[in-house]
């Protein structure tokens, strides 16, 4: 599957939320996620832009790659692959056996909203800001994903540039 | 933790199985276990002697990675990390993305037993023949897991010589 994402960053959540609800968007929740990325022995992903993270949250702990962002695309689009697993902490070992280094920890709260087919994040992230996030997971070509997001954020009223850096990038370019 | 085994090819289950019964082992069940592994891009683990593995059984997938054989130890011992997952299709894909290697597969038919505190593995691996393992899982030192390994052997009427390869090791050698 592909993710389409459109990132922003915004000055405030609360005028986002104000709008959710009154469209009616579904509340799905508010988590903390601790995600811990880590870079390959092989390739340095900062560099082939691919991402390896076990993300801990309220509900447990999933295991995600990301590859290289498709080139050629308005918003950012990438490959996703995501697997729940049963321990975070045997996942940290295995993969520091493997000789995967752990690179950053990123913190945030999170709240979650689905509307019309898109997944919306509402974002606190600790040391980066607040943003917002529209997503949606599409197969190969994406098909029409890049225009509905658009039109999802017309009708939340959110202007600013789109960011196509991660919350990972964004991290390692303050250090 | 470390695994301590014992392993042994024997003529044939039926005579342990009898053994087990009367010694009131608890019988845990028969699986079949479908096994695949990989090989790491940064070292070979034949060399190296460690195995990272997908196992599906009718209860799920799990991911398991085994360090090298311990020296200095009677039987086989080494470092070994399980993890469910929810998915064992998608792990396939992210070791693939990472740059992992399919190296083989390996089917058996497994009757597993508790005795002891050991668990009694009855093997029937498909064009290697069959198998007995007696494996217990300890702290870093064992204690006296290799004793209690070698008394469960006696009560069974195990004769034999003790393996150290692993099943995947046996199936390579053959090729």
């Amino acid at each position: 599957m592909i993710e389409f994402e459109l990132k922003v960053m915004v000055p405030a959540l609360g005028p986002i939320r104000d709008r959710l609800v009154i469209l009616k968007a579904t509340a799905d929740g508010v988590r903390h996620e601790h995600d811990i990325y880590y870079n390959s022995p092989v390739r340095d992903f900062g560099t082939t832009d691919e991402a390896l993270r076990v993300r801990y949250a309220e509900d447990g702990a999933m295991v995600t790659y990301k590859g290289a962002k498709l080139a050629g695309q308005k918003l950012k689009a990438r490959e996703e692959l995501n697997m729940r697993v049963a321990s975070g902490e045997t996942c940290e070992s295995i993969f520091e056996r493997l000789g995967f280094t752990k690179t950053a920890e990123v913190d945030k709260r999170r709240e979650l909203y689905t509307y019309k087919e898109a997944s919306i994040a509402l974002d606190e992230v600790q040391r980066l800001g607040t943003y917002i996030e529209i997503e949606i997971m599409a197969e190969k070509e994406g098909g029409d994903a890049v225009a509905r997001i658009d039109a999802i954020q017309q009708e939340l009223g959110i202007v600013g540039d789109p960011i196509t850096s991660s919350y990972l990038e964004l991290l390692m370019a303050q250090q």
